[in-house]
């Protein structure tokens, strides 16, 4: 039997999919994007064919084009964003349920980003394992799964082959790119790298580029991964056994950066759970949350995927690709509208950095939008303050 | 070729073992202080035997047995407080290499536990690796290594063994206990536990319990090495293969839980090792710094130890202990002088958490000296800012 979470609150309603505020049964669609005769060239010079991407989209486009929203999602996001998968499907080795998306909150009509008003898109990027082409899939080359010979991908490959799939859908320019942590990431590149294709960027528990610590963390989650024995040099999809521990920690560890201390503290405290005696067991409830993190990420995510998109995670850095290291000449670029929102209590983004995001955006002389909103919610808060991130987007988009 | 460490500032001085100000050439000590006829008993309500406590001894004791300063160690720390190992030593499976002790800057001769004045002792605590009875020594009833046969520890019965060792001594009471990170909550234990026995606490980078965020990497990392393939249930000593991967992991996520953010960026930044390509080795310094970390630690630690140490760090609540929960009430059993010392980047054991002691013995009407220090150094500063720590408490025990 597996263990039950300890509670906690999530801001999450639930929408059934017959509600008038949600976008109901969703059904992602798959397009290729790029082929053997003409593959997708990647920013470290490989390149990589075929690509498959994985999306969905919420309401309608208008006659002119004009009214698209772009979502981009987070590490272990897919473009689920909204509403309820019509197939419980399986993609490659991993199941996934149908639930409410992860931001149903956010989108669906009349809700903040209003699908009677928008046309949302959201896809999966390269390397995932939610339906974009990724090391879980074949590898032409070999018949194999790419294992490690994936090549590595960036942020800034992402945006391109979104950019892509918008080409593909006849949208030249969106309304708003919005996203959350490595999500947030990948709007503000956006607005670096197609200023003319974006009228506002949204970007939301994300600075121009992870810590030290928050590469450290990384790091020793990447670890876990590449040495548990089951790794076999990513390797593992036939065997039948693939690095689970090392997964599970490598989530567990992560989990707690999405939290924060205040917040793990009102959750969970030092409360032990009943019945259970002094030993190695998972005896305070904190524990045993941690462990049902773990092992439901491990059902649901690809460990090879983990590695690629931390690494990406790692790698951006929008002032050395954009400012020769200088975030204000950086700016300059951009001529979207951009609404930069940090959570008092995130410290994987803090909001001191997103603040200085904000700040170069000033000295660039353009205009921009800053609020740190007051939250215990750590850096998950951009996934569950969804009532004051639903009331800055409204305000920002209208 | 091991890799090398990035560099990184230490207030290690080195002080050779001719040095004046050197407590010179060291040589611990064991003593048995507890035997199958006379069992040490336990909180848990076990007990053990044989205990072999081994400590080092520094300075010499007056005649009127009043001059002693007992000093106690933390999570990875052993009795070598100071000076120099007369012997490299093989401890069970673990070599100790002879170098300064871990507080060497801290203490001898003139320095600011003064050897010339005091009597220093430290002792290694039950379960620990480092010459004091742990789970890798032989169990009497088995004939074989305790692994997790050996029963639960805590801090209150390190603190009574202690207690034991200094009945041992002879020393009725001590001029001071001293202590950072879980050797300050043993401090503080003994200013609880034996109001009598203790002049002057001195307790740095250390609350009255750990926080729900401390648990959690706590358990993340017993997670890793339990669930390391090689683990075997605690029995992997005859086996030749220990869970060094589960033990590295957890050493390098705590190691992350000892420095700061702001410490971590001005050593390390996002800087990139030289020569080095794109891909998932370590290429950014703070990586390869924590395999270093990683690797090293196996070699020096047992991953039993671990479990059974940070278990301890998990459960000490002095105020649930002595004051019914109630932090106020239990200060009022002190009789000792306390001084607290937080670190102002110290996240494992927040300045806050420390205040709060310090203003709970206020409100219990005792004397307290609370001071937090500003450095970048984290919780690791107890350590490294040996001036300013070294200035504080040759204050306090004039």
């Amino acid at each position: 039997m597996r263990p039950q979470p300890a509670q906690y609150a999530r801001s999450s309603k639930d929408d059934p999919p017959d509600s008038p505020t949600s976008v109901g049964w969703t059904e992602a669609q798959r397009v290729q994007l790029a082929s053997a005769e003409a593959p997708f060239a990647l920013e470290s010079g490989a390149s990589i064919a075929p690509v498959v991407v994985e999306y969905e989209t919420y309401g309608r486009l208008s006659p002119a084009r004009d009214n698209a929203v772009l979502i981009v999602h987070a590490l272990s996001g897919d473009a689920h964003v909204a509403g309820w998968d019509r197939h419980a499907r399986q993609t490659g080795r991993l199941y996934r349920l149908k639930h409410p998306g992860w931001w149903d909150a956010v989108v669906g009509p009349s809700k903040p980003i209003d699908t009677n008003r928008y046309f949302v898109v959201c896809s999966n990027f390269l390397g995932s394992c939610y339906g974009t082409t990724g090391p879980a899939d074949i590898d032409p080359a070999t018949g194999k799964p790419w294992g490690l010979r994936f090549p590595i991908v960036t942020v800034g490959d992402w945006v391109r082959l979104q950019a892509r799939l918008l080409d593909h859908l006849s949208i030249e320019r969106v309304r708003a790119v919005v996203g959350g942590s490595l999500g947030g990431q990948q709007a503000l590149e956006w607005a670096l790298a197609f200023p003319d294709r974006v009228e506002r960027a949204i970007v939301l528990a994300a600075s121009p580029r992870l810590s030290a610590q928050g590469l450290a963390f990384n790091a020793v989650g990447r670890h876990a991964i590449m040495n548990d024995p089951n790794f076999n040099g990513g390797d593992y999809y036939a065997s039948g056994r693939s690095p689970d521990v090392g997964l599970a920690v490598a989530r567990m560890m992560a989990h707690i950066t999405y939290l924060s201390e205040e917040g793990m503290h009102r959750r969970f405290g030092r409360r032990r759970r009943p019945g259970t005696d002094s030993g190695f067991h998972p005896e305070f409830e904190i524990e045993s949350y941690l462990n049902y993190q773990g092992q439901t990420f491990v059902e649901r995510f690809d460990a090879n995927s983990y590695l690629y998109i931390t690494r990406a995670m790692d790698y951006y850095d929008a002032a050395a690709r954009w400012g020769g290291g200088d975030l204000v000449e950086a700016c300059r670029r951009i001529t979207s509208r951009v609404m930069v929102v940090s959570f008092s209590s995130d410290w994987l983004y803090p909001p001191a950095h997103c603040r200085e995001f904000a700040l170069a955006m000033c000295r660039a002389g353009k205009t921009v939008t800053y609020v740190n909103v007051p939250s215990a919610y750590g850096h998950d808060s951009f996934l569950v303050e969804t009532d004051a991130v639903g009331r800055l987007i409204s305000a920002f988009l209208r």
